[in-house]
Order: structure tokens, then C-alpha cells, then sequence
């Protein structure tokens, strides 16, 4: 059992939309829009347009993240979503799906990762996170994604 | 006669392909993906995805700027290409374009706009129209587009 990282796959949709849900840092649209991503991700797998990885602790999914190669970039991705439910922070699941994600990536070209997150106090936990692996801060658009709340890039080479 | 800014239709996509060729500063691919989205923007017309509009001079079609609302958002919008044909540019052709995205994006109820562009020195013209139009660099991710060339954040309230 244990920690395990494994591509998504259909039956894994409704966790996903649970751990989303869970995770209290989305709004109902970006719920949606990050379900739209991940059904995309599912259907195209590895090879599709966005790959997508679950962590599973002790057989149960717990987390899970998609990526994308940039489009007009020669070898950047993005990481469009990683999320860990709230009950299993801390184990490493997190941690455990960026290094997957970053040795996939790695595996197809890509030389850097970019990610794009909402600059609002209640997501500190999540810039430390990034920070704590790797990743650095390099640019802030002021009410992005709404009045207060603003967008933050981090990049990481890999 | 003069300069005249309206929307962009069907007939003018080979014009747009000629100036951005013309421009010199988009690679093949770049002036491919530019097209697609030129040509979802005039299919779509201002209510679709990117509307598209068009700057003449002494009735010749010779800039052309696509914008659309950036998902996820409130009321940022994108400025996703802006092109002006090397013969006219210094004549307010791209002024014109700006003014009128702007006027038609807060008609829209857009507050904001976003620009991603190259960090490479040959576009230090373009670095300059922006910053005279009132965008703030807000950002840069190294070796984005591919090595040695940067991408650089613009944004603007409107």
C-alpha cells in the first residue's frame, strides 16, 4: 500500500471532483473548468493534451494533477492543476506528484514548468509549497482574477 | 479616407497573413496559430471568443488586434496579437487598434488587459509601444518561449 502515483483514469472522475470540492480553494466555475481539463486529460492520456496523475494513499485517490505542454513554446509546460483533499496534506502526496510530473515531463523535452495561482492570502500554503520545491516567483498581475484577487507566476527549470 | 478602425471579416484573412509576415516577428507557427485564431475571431464576430478588428489607411486594411476574455477571470481580458504592417507603422495605426479594444473591452465590462510577449531584444519597439499606452511590465519567465527568449507581462487598467 502506501503512497503511489499512477496516471487517471475514467473512474476516477468523481474523486477527483470530491478532492476539488474538498480542497475549499475553488470557486463552482473553476470546479468545472478544472473537471473539463481533467475529462480531456483522462480521454488523451499520456500522449493527449493534458496528462494527468493521481497519488494514491493506501488504494485510496487522495490527490491529482494535470499538465500540458505550453503551446508557441518549444519546451515549457504548465502545471494547470495539483491538488492533494485536505485530509491527506502532509503525507507527501503532493510532493510525490510533482516529482512524477516534473520526470514525465522531463521525459518528453520539456525544460520548465510554469504555474499560474491566485495571489489571495488563504492560498500561502500553496506558494510554500511550490517554493519548497523548486519553484520561483517571477511576476504578479494586480486583480486578475478578480478585484484583490491577483494572479502569480512561478517557473521552475527542470 | 484616413484611418479607419472596424471589425475584421471574411475576406480580410489573407491581408491579415501578409501583415503578419511582413512583420517579421512571429516564425511560422506562430503566424499559423495567429491565423486560427483570427479566423475563430471573425467567425465568432465581438460576441465570440477573440473579436478581431482591423486598422485601414487610405482604405487599405494594414493592422489588425484580436482580444478575448481571459477564462477563469472576472473582467481581464487578453490582448492576444496586435500586428501593424512594417510600411505603416508611426502613422497611429496601432494607437488607433489600442483605443478601440479598449473602448469596446470596457463595453464588455472588461477592466483590465493582458499582454504576454517576447523578451528578446528585437522586440524593444514593441516593449515601448506598450509602456507608452499605459501597460506596466509586471513580469518575466525566463527561456519561456524557447531559450534566450524571455516572456514578458504587460498589464493595463482600463
Amino acid at each position: 500500500m502506501g503512497l503511489v502515483i499512477r496516471q487517471l483514469g475514467k473512474s476516477d472522475c468523481g474523486v477527483v471532483r470530491e478532492i476539488l470540492v474538498a480542497s475549499a480553494a475553488f470557486s463552482e466555475e473553476e470546479v468545472c473548468v478544472a473537471m473539463e481539463i481533467v475529462a480531456e486529460g483522462i480521454e488523451g492520456g499520456l500522449d493527449g493534451p493534458y496528462p494527468a496523475f493521481g497519488a494514491e494513499i493506501d488504494g485510496r485517490l487522495c490527490g491529482y494533477a494535470c499538465v500540458g505542454q505550453t503551446p508557441l513554446t518549444v519546451s515549457t509546460w504548465h502545471l494547470y492543476w495539483i491538488c492533494v483533499h485536505p485530509e491527506f496534506q502532509g503525507r507527501g502526496a503532493g510532493r510525490a506528484l510533482q516529482s512524477e510530473l516534473e520526470r514525465f515531463i522531463r521525459s518528453r523535452g520539456g525544460k520548465r514548468i510554469v504555474i499560474e495561482t491566485s495571489g489571495r492570502g488563504s492560498y500561502s500554503r500553496t506558494w510554500r509549497f511550490y517554493e519548497a520545491g523548486g519553484f520561483r516567483n517571477c511576476g504578479r498581475i494586480p486583480d486578475y482574477y478578480r478585484p484583490s484577487d491577483d494572479c502569480l507566476f512561478y517557473y521552475k527549470e527542470i
